[in-house]
């Protein structure tokens, strides 16, 4: 999908929520898991309720990958049944050396190999350039970089404090740090994500996962990426606020996908869950809809 | 499996030795492509000839999910062929928020949801704590940590010097950076990742993958964990030193595995791939054990 066709979409629904497709079997109501393919009957029951509200569909990929190979077949029978205008998103946090990360693009971006065709996969940073530009060779294909999620542990390693002026020889030879740490290059480890990903080949095809628990946090990724597009996921079940999200992260082309799972996907564990789930979504959109 | 066995298996194979099983369609022979399950059929013969030599064995989960359905039934049958004295890796570089990583574990510890049980799994600890500690739930079962990786990339991020005294903050009130960074305790991240993941609730079930293309950096690390087990990757193919990596990597129990896998499965391209493989598993379980 491209860049004017979610936009589109966005427009048209006046809506730039995301439904997470976390399909737990200990969550499931118990009348769907009667069904042969319990998971794909639920997600399709929930794609129904909320499609006139959500521009995007989630599926996390663990929740297919922890029930062995027919969890990738309820998966694959997912997607088929997402409509073409809506944006899908792998949401998988792959990311390995070259020729590795280059078989992952291949199972969720390659039809022909894997059965599977999203529109965008998300990627873990950590192991650095040449283990994500495997994924941005897709054309009209995007990658979601993690660059500040919204758990607990993002604290750990995502707001280090870092000098990219300081090399690994700096430290090995004990030069005085004062030359080179007194200036104003400091930068969190996520800004350092977003700003070298910049610089990338095929940088354009890059979105980012910004958790909404750090909203405050939205302006210096504002800084450093204005026009991109951002996931926003935490909205509902983790505590995130639409409010703040949007005050920090609206673009002049929206530039949000907000994110929910839970709070829709399990409005209700009764026989109403997919209305419930439907009602939930429509009070999102309708909130979306005062920002744009 | 356990810490003792584990070290009685190098011992008795005189061997550290881990062989990738990353089958590539594009470069398995082409007698074994006839095969209705070429994937398992090449693992089988590529195991059959390396088990003298080699104490686990470390599919590369991506080779197979890029296959869609079918390459999850060949990874799972490949798991039920390796013997049960062998050290067994999914080598999926997974890690999410912390229900998220529950199902991650699930899906390679727990066999009676996904099929499969491995004794270990790699995790990214880009997302920290909440994000790993799930998968360090398990008795007698391994998390690999990804700290300092053999690809060209490792050094976008991996290298990236932090304070961990300095606090964001800090790095908001523009306070006098002299004040915090005249000291000793700068260090690279994958250090930070290291020392933290150290200090979590069942650490000495971690063990962490540090690149041989890296072996001068293998003092450092061994200086944060002198006695945990490090996978090294990247000796073969991508060009690592053995004499380097035991030089700073050995400890009392060994605790290294060194993992090849093109330089083995890939030795021949012909029908005699499966006795060049032993070869070169050969030729290196002897340079090995010189070592122990």
């Amino acid at each position: 999908m491209t860049r004017e066709q979610l936009i589109e979409q966005i427009k048209l629904k006046k809506s730039f929520l995301c439904v997470g497709l976390d399909p737990d079997l200990k969550k499931l109501p118990k009348h769907i898991l009667k069904e042969p393919d319990a998971v794909f009957e639920f997600n399709k029951r929930i794609i129904d309720a909320t499609l006139p509200y959500a521009v995007a569909y989630k599926p996390n990929i663990a929740f297919y990958e922890a029930l062995g190979p027919r969890g990738w077949n309820s998966l694959q029978r997912t997607l088929g049944y997402i409509p073409k205008d809506c944006f899908t998103i792998a949401d998988a946090k792959r990311g390995d050396i070259g020729n590795t990360s280059a078989l992952y693009a291949q199972a969720f971006f390659d039809k022909n190999a894997s059965g599977m065709s999203f529109d965008s996969i998300t990627v873990a940073p950590y192991m650095g350039r040449d283990s994500v530009t495997p994924f941005l060779e897709f054309k009209d294909k995007w990658v979601i970089l993690l660059a500040l999620t919204s758990n607990e542990g993002s604290a750990d390693f995502q707001h280090l404090v870092s000098n990219p002026r300081l090399s690994p020889a700096d430290i090995d030879a004990e030069i005085p740090h004062s030359q080179v740490l007194l200036d104003t290059e400091n930068s969190y480890l996520f800004e350092e994500v977003l700003r070298r990903s910049q610089t990338w080949p095929n940088a354009n095809r890059l979105m980012y996962v910004v958790g909404a628990t750090q909203a405050h946090l939205l302006k210096r990724i504002r800084a450093v990426v204005p026009d991109g597009f951002l996931l926003i996921p935490g909205v509902g079940a983790q505590g995130g606020s639409l409010d703040e999200v949007c005050r920090y992260g609206l673009n002049a082309d929206v530039g949000l996908l907000v994110n929910a799972a839970r709070s829709i996907i399990y409005a209700s564990s009764g026989a109403d869950f997919a209305q419930k789930a439907a009602e939930e979504a429509k009070r999102m959109q309708q909130e979306m809809a005062q920002y744009l």
